[in-house]
């Protein structure tokens, strides 16, 4: 028994070098792809620089962050109230969480141009080498965190040899929470930070550019363009990166979390291990399958990257069934009904995601023609659109959590239960390897677009990285889609964690809805995903504001510039958003660590309780919300740009560009952050939780 | 102790005569005033004629609408699954609830044409007409509210008297809760529709009359200007009327079903009628207050209308203290402070309110600004300013709530610290006379300055009424505030009635978090505003787009319409938007109706209770959020108007009319919905108990 469980553990280890390797090997093929002329280079070098320029500066503020959390966490330990690994966790956690997005970074700006030169053979060339970078992204962040938790598992476990199994797993799974908690706290940085920036920089490059000076997008004579373009990397690539490797390792330790109490002993712990190691190889042989052949046009393109996550869930769906029977016995074959709901839900998830933002289907289409009347109609549709968007993923969730719940151990287990809703999760997430794969590929389909227009190349390229940049869209909004709903499925797991952690503390817990404490911690809960947001959105307001002033400055002062004699000084916007994103980070930051802390402080533990949740369910909603609304205006404006109503250029366009520049935050700045808030938040609770308990007010 | 609770009854009787009698008297006051030219008169008796070709469709509907439930339970009487008074009392609630409507659109008609002149005369004057119809639409609600309320508790409690207490207690205020559930249909409807109506016809009327055609706001030649008129009148007065009525009858048969429960007998029951019927005189009281003196600029106008309601909160206070003491005894002397809880937490609302819309703080001013870099940038910072905006009163709803629970029983009595959550809601509503008041002048000033335009009256006036309107906004939102935070402090009592009547049905109810039908009902819960709010919002898009297209139609088929010699044919707009309004008011509607039931039978009344409470959770964010954001949005556009940021005409003006534009739907349909829709369907919940428990899957 013991044996089986260590002997997973080597076999996820493996798979997570496979994984590696096969990065490695896709790493190769697009170095041997043609990075076009010198003009290119030249843009494509721009951007890296600024990326890397970013990078450094909010890996520097990250470092600072998590070496001062570390002592305190240590202060803690001191103290008694938490065990001697948890700094550590937390470090590692941060330190892959961090490492999976600044190789994201690397790889894509590595690979824009090259996207840009193969698009100008064909559409299928473009997609291989811009869907080639997303699986390296995709892969790396499934390899590493395999690596992660099949090192610190096996550790752990021979560490605490010695111990009980009960208490064993207690210690370990504790510090593997403050691994994820090492994680989420890197995540939030980067989708907050890349968030601000990107948007700051995109926000402020089309309203001098393309609203006052008339300039089209992407246009080089525009000072910000370049920022706007590294934005998309830092923001999109290694703000996503760290998002979703975050949610991938917290569903498994949860889940691993859960094995124990539902009496399944190591063999349960197993099971999530084992599944996302299935799950990295089935993500590699649905890469293969994706790519267009004959008619290259969005449809094809949409089946193209559908094919692989399809194919690649099926055959999940297939080797999980021997992963159960083989490990926890035929008899436990409910759990397995669990994993299929999963993956289910997760691509019921996806489709709708493309039912309502992607601009082949009806919701997007009427939007765009909403935009005939202004711009005000244009916003008051999509944000109607984006709130009716959320029906089907939170009824899909909801059906998942009581199915797997019901199905794996129903009323007769509660723990069994809660383990197969922690399955369930593990399940949707099993295709990451590839779904990340669709997602990241967009915002390198997207610099492609830019390093076409700046290097002026033929006006046939842009459109085929126009046509790939706007999948890109609806595959962002699926990945999003992902991230919280696996948050959902997660949730329950993370309460009843957050319960069991307190009650060891022998403090009892009344989570009932009539508790007047639970209730006002589920008010404020709903209200922190609402403040947390106005707060990213109103940093990319600000820092938008500057790089206007900037931009603006530099139209005035450099003369010629217009005239494209004189060249824009791309490097101070890239400074100015930097430094902007890094000086906005920090607030949003605090609320999401510091709000759990005082709450429970001021109001105890089952005030905390309340307010996960409520953060949850509130977070949940308005995360969809945000995301596909603003994927549906982003493919509004494409869909008008292909020459509908009016085409470039018409009122109908520029009141679409209002509609996507509201929803640049929305999707990539404000929406994608909550989910992260959700789980650091719990995180945070659970952490904190014996410190919060021995000093509660009340 | 009998005799106290009927005598109070009767004294309540006799307040609510003497607040009708107060109300024959503004309107006199009102009759008196100068109606203007023929001109005037004629545009009044338009607006007239349109509001009550409306009302009489609409009340059409209700009417259906209210024989259609009445049947239904009337059927479910007949099964034995409610008493015998059931249907009656859900006929008078809905049958007053209109009324109040009814007669607030009737005074509010027939007050503006006398608003815009006596704004000829000054400002000052032109308040006082405004203030006195909207005190009269404050105090007819009140009225009426306390008029029912003590005419249903005399009858009840004369023909249940051989019942013992409790039982007849249990009767009395089922009975009553159904009162609620008639009077919440009405107000949904009312909110709905009226919201509808109002904001299609408004930016209907804006997009083609100021944006396409270039002509001013409320000018005579635009087809849907009187459309616009008749929607301040139908949506803003009789919505609100209907949602407010609603709101404080609610909050006070609560209470009473509470007092039972904490063992205070029917002199708990009385204390809550005692004190809304002192609120009713010390708001008389208030009225007489309002007045500016000396400068008659914006600020002298808030501290007006301050002045008048900080004196009632004040003279309630102290009135309140010897209720309490008189009635219950010294001994029960925290009880009160709960009254002073719920009136601190209504000013603190309403002074946040004030701060984060109202023009003359740096929240709306910054907001203006913002409009300078365009309409995506303004919306963006709305968008962010109505989330920030959300923290103060949802905390202070919390505080209000823990405060009162543990001052008024805590630990000791669960039960008495739900009567003292009870109680602040009527404190926090017992200034309603008043705060409606100035509230419902906002869309009569609004009205005055529409018929200021038309009648090509002085422009001075339109700047006077304009100063009465803007305030108006902040008010409205304040209202809105108001309406949905007493929402918030009956949440509690309502889930608590809920769980009790299905107790009483031998269903034991697990409300914890770690349930997952719960946490599953949260998540729908969550969910609901965001569709009902998205379904209203496109209802106002589709309706907008019908006016649209036939102010296009007479802008182009009327020989001499935009010259002036011809006429608009008015009367087609004003029966569009009608027939729109009536049309997509059902399926909100039927939302609101259906979805507790449907989720009841599904998964149970566990399910049920998530589902209230992540309805109300997260309804309570997204309302302030709304109303908060559309009334700032509203008011820097006028802001700008003054002569900021370029003033009318100028790039920034247009994109705020974007903002505003936006903002519509938000503050003036979606938002204030949304707590109708938290109360209608925790009024079906207890309606429907025994039917959902009977028939239930699980």
């Amino acid at each position: 028994m013991e044996l089986s469980a260590n002997v997973i553990a080597v076999l996820v280890f493996i798979v997570s070098l496979i994984g590696l390797g096969f990065v490695y090997l896709l790493i190769r093929r697009i170095k041997k792809a043609d990075e076009g002329t010198d003009v290119m280079k030249d843009i494509s070098k721009s951007i890296k620089e600024g990326s890397n320029a970013f990078l450094k500066r909010q890996y520097g503020v990250i470092a600072i962050y998590l070496v001062v959390v570390s002592i305190i966490l240590g202060v803690l330990v001191k103290m008694g109230y938490l065990v001697v690994f948890v700094p550590f966790a937390f470090l590692t956690g941060g330190l892959f969480s961090a490492l999976s997005g600044f190789i994201g970074v690397k790889i894509a700006t590595f690979s824009n141009a090259r996207t840009a030169q193969a698009s100008s053979k064909s559409l299928n060339d473009g997609l291989k080498v811009a869907f080639s970078a997303g699986a390296v992204m995709g892969l790396i962040v499934v390899s590493f965190a395999l690596l992660d938790l099949a090192i610190w598992f096996l550790v752990l476990n021979w560490y605490y040899a010695a111990l009980p199994l009960a208490e064993r797993m207690q210690n370990l799974t504790s510090a593997m929470l403050t691994f994820g908690m090492g994680a989420s706290s890197v995540a939030l940085f980067a989708r907050v930070g890349g968030g601000i920036f990107t948007k700051a920089a995109d926000v402020g490059a089309d309203l001098v550019g393309k609203v006052e000076a008339g300039i089209p997008e992407d246009d080089p004579r525009n000072p910000a363009v370049i920022a706007d373009n590294v934005g998309d990397n830092v923001g999109d690539v290694a703000g996503m990166g760290a998002d979703l490797y975050e949610s991938y390792v917290g569903s498994i330790i949860a889940t691993m979390a859960l094995a124990v109490a539902a009496g399944l002993s190591l063999k349960g712990v197993a099971v999530p291990l084992a599944i996302a190691a299935v799950g990295v190889i089935c993500s590699i042989i649905g890469t293969y399958l994706v790519r267009t052949e004959g008619k290259a046009d969005a449809h094809a393109l949409l089946w193209a990257l559908r094919k692989g996550i399809f194919s690649a869930a099926i055959l999940i769906a297939i080797a999980s069934y021997f992963i159960v029977v083989q490990i926890l016995g035929v008899e436990h074959i409910n759990v397995y009904y669990t994993v299929l709901i999963g993956l289910a839900a997760g691509l019921i998830i996806g489709l709708s995601t493309e039912y309502y933002t992607a601009k082949e289907y009806k919701h997007t289409k009427r939007l765009a023609e909403s935009a005939k009347t202004g711009p005000a109609t244009i916003v008051i549709e999509g944000t109607a659109l984006g709130m009716r968007s959320t029906a089907i993923p939170i009824l899909t969730v909801s059906a998942a959590i009581l199915g797997s719940f019901y199905i794996a151990g129903g009323s007769a287990s509660y723990s069994l239960g809660l383990y197969g809703v922690g399955l369930a999760a593990v399940g949707m997430l099993s295709t990451l390897g590839i779904t990340l794969a669709t997602d990241a590929y967009g915002p390198i389909a997207d610099n492609a677009g830019g390093i076409a227009e700046m290097a002026k190349m033929d006006p046939e390229v842009r459109k085929r990285t126009d046509a790939l940049d706007a999948l890109g869209n609806t595959t962002a909004a699926t990945g999003k889609g992902f991230a919280i709903g696996s948050a959902g499925l997660t949730a329950l797991a993370l309460i009843v964690a957050y319960k069991e952690q307190v009650e060891l503390l022998g403090h009892e817990l009344t989570l009932s809805l009539l508790n007047p404490v639970v209730v006002v911690g589920l008010m404020i809960g709903a209200m922190l995903p609402f403040i947390f947001s106005s707060m990213t959105m109103s940093a990319v307001g600000r820092s938008a504001e500057k790089i206007i002033v900037e931009v603006r400055r530099q139209f005035k002062e450099i003369k010629g510039l217009m005239e494209g004699t004189a060249k824009a000084d791309y490097k101070s916007c890239v400074d100015i958003s930097t430094k902007a994103a890094q000086h906005e980070m920090i607030a949003p930051a605090i609320l999401a660590i510091v709000s759990p802390i005082a709450v429970g402080l001021l109001l105890g533990p089952a005030a905390v309780s309340g307010l996960l949740i409520g953060t949850l369910v509130t977070g949940f909603v308005l995360a969809i919300f945000m995301a596909n609304a603003g994927g549906s205006w982003d493919n509004a404006k494409k869909h008008i740009e292909e020459g509908h109503h009016g085409g470039k250029g018409s009122d109908a366009h520029k009141a679409a560009v209002v509609g996507d520049t509201v929803g640049d935050p929305f999707k990539d700045t404000s929406g994608p952050s909550i989910n992260i808030l959700i789980k650091l938040m719990s995180m945070v609770s659970l952490v904190f939780a014996s410190f919060v308990v021995a000093n509660a007010l009340i």
